[in-house]
């Protein structure tokens, strides 16, 4: 059943095609098209390179255009967060899609529908009543659901352990129980502990740990004469540092390698120049008694994210002002402050843009009903992300 | 220049209308209608008790339907965050609206045009600038600008302080510089610095310096021979526990209390079941091992405001269970624990609900595309709120 759709594109062009980045409304979220480019390009040659499909997750953006681009323009294999994403890239053209969520009873109705409906739906597993539902609820037409088990290899979220000893009997059960209305694809493991670590070496050893883990499962799968064609892990900071060990994998699926972010840089995972997304900001007060300037970018423009060890500063950098710092944000105000107390107000005017960078992609992405994609300073596209579930 | 408009209503009537709550799919955004009018009806108790009039902040439902009920059906005197809010109540027939944003240059057409089309838009200075921005683009037809000065009364944001020596000259300009071109309608303070407190004492203490920070300076502006018709104040925590001295306001704008939330609740603003607004959520996986259950919500259906203190416990309370505590979150998958590390599994079974109090509604309703409003267990209307700017 769908609920909520993102927004239908505009019936009439937009008036800011073409327009100059200085002249857009703010806060407004600004991808740079050539760094979006780089980025999908450098993390397929890498695959390539590894031996690997990649298979995009397309959380962080959530658009038809962002999925073409990290894709290559096939239109196939990506991995999806929500069924809203599913039904939209579904519409859109999209194939071989995974949805990477415990497939949940009371919404079975739908992924049976996106199942019929394409090529290829795959859903995730983590336990036996997941594999039972399926079973109690076949694919017409002799089709079968197609099932990647979900690991849980350290990152503490959903799956099961794969030392677990009813991990491999619930992958038994899914290849073998009932050969005709359901396949085991893979198996699926996400290491989002990587973003706990400090320093890349930190990073490449869960992502080899994660690896190794999803491998000897593999090895004892096949040991069980039981088939399980594919294995992958995702996560950008891993995905943007590979370990040798991840080309015996079959496929890899990270996200927010896309757009990149603060909290990526400081990870390690990429440059700064490699950081596509921007919120535009201008400063609409001039507080001098406080030595602070206030910007039209607030929580709503932006998120918290980031928030949690320093503070507002945490959420965002300001581009090419080292010395500037964000010490406040509420629902649509931004304060600003130089780093040493003084401010020279001279330097920006009200109306001056400043550009942030935010500490998580995904997160001020989801803020956003349109994202103004722009190339040699001014407009191309207009990107809108699918929202809701 | 309309950017982004909310989404628009459906034209077909919605499945859900009608569906008893457990049939929602998860995560929702659900409103209690009677505890909604409930909020509604006891603010605007207060207020005329108190002699004032309620100009409701519509900043966090955005919706025509909240706005409705907190009017009491008027369809005018609201307080707007964005522009985009201001265009869309515009459009669903509301006037005599306040902009409480310093106005923008840079969208200076379309206050203009916001001006022009409606009876009152009111707009909010608190520099020179401003004001010579104003005069500089003149309304046609004889229409005049219409400005609330902005005082910062200790809350530190946007604002001049009425102890500035500029203050009282600007207040000048405003209302006796071009007479035929601007009006000085009034003074504009929010008390936001009432959520640092503890208790209602403080708070009430911070109402009580703020209007009479506000009462001075409408005295000041009398004996200087200056009109200034109208003062207000807002904030929900000042207004849910009103002081006298705000009897001699003319107006406040609170916004917040229409839904309330955890954060509200622990200021002492409401009772807990005031709080109109939950995010419910299904149990989608049990993790023995951890003594974890896994949510259907993440951030993506809460925001991450509230974590800033405790981490995702702080993000929202578990109705009904005050031993569960939310003690992860990411996009979207939430993770609860027992408060004593144990957890009785049986009592939980995959797929049972589960109603998250969030702590702060402006941030998780910025979160949803549709509320789904209920009265005696079903859904009666769904709201669809503006996004954007």
């Amino acid at each position: 059943m769908v609920v909520h759709r993102g927004s239908p594109p505009s019936l009439t062009p937009s008036p800011w095609l073409g327009a100059p980045l200085e002249q857009l409304p703010t806060p407004a979220l600004t991808l740079e098209l050539r760094t979006l480019r780089g980025n999908a390009q450098r993390m397929r040659e890498r695959c390539r390179e590894l031996g690997l499909r990649l298979r995009p997750h397309v959380k962080t953006h959530k658009t038809l255009e962002g999925a073409a681009l990290a894709t290559g323009g096939s239109r196939r294999g990506i991995v999806v967060s929500t069924l809203a994403e599913a039904r939209f890239f579904a519409a859109g053209g999209w194939d071989d899609i995974l949805y990477a969520f415990p497939v949940p009873r009371w919404r079975l109705a739908e992924c049976s529908e996106l199942a019929q409906r394409l090529q290829e739906f795959q859903v995730l597993l983590d336990s036996p009543q997941g594999l039972e539902m399926l079973l109690q609820n076949p694919l017409p037409n002799g089709k079968r659901w197609l099932v990647w088990l979900k690991l849980d290899c350290g990152n503490g979220r959903a799956g099961i352990r794969p030392k677990d000893p009813e991990a491999l009997g619930l992958a038994r059960a899914i290849a073998q129980g009932s050969p005709e209305l359901v396949t085991l694809v893979g198996l699926y493991a996400h290491c989002g502990n990587t973003y706990g670590c400090r320093d890349i070496g930190d990073i490449q050893a869960i992502a080899r740990a994660t690896t190794v883990a999803v491998l000897e499962f593999v090895t004892a799968l096949r040991q069980a004469g039981i088939s399980c064609p594919q294995a992958t892990i995702g996560s950008t900071p891993s995905c943007s540092h590979p370990v040798p060990e991840m080309s015996q994998l079959t496929e890899v699926h990270p996200g927010n390698y896309l757009f990149y972010d603060l909290q990526q840089t400081q990870l390690g995972s990429c440059k700064p120049e490699e950081v596509a997304i921007r919120v535009l900001s201008r400063v609409v007060g001039h507080y001098q008694h406080r030595r602070q300037l206030l910007l039209d970018c607030g929580w709503t423009a932006l998120s918290l994210h980031g928030s949690d060890q320093r503070g507002p500063e945490g959420c965002a950098a300001i581009e090419g002002h080292p010395r500037l710092r964000l010490v406040g944000l509420t629902q649509e105000h931004g304060l600003v402050e130089d780093v040493d107390g003084e401010l020279d107000f001279e330097k920006f005017p009200l109306g001056t843009v400043l550009a942030l960078i935010p500490f998580h992609a995904c997160a001020t992405a989801a803020m956003h009903p349109v994202y103004f994609v722009h190339d040699a300073g001014k407009v191309v596209e207009l990107w809108r992300p699918v929202r809701g579930w």
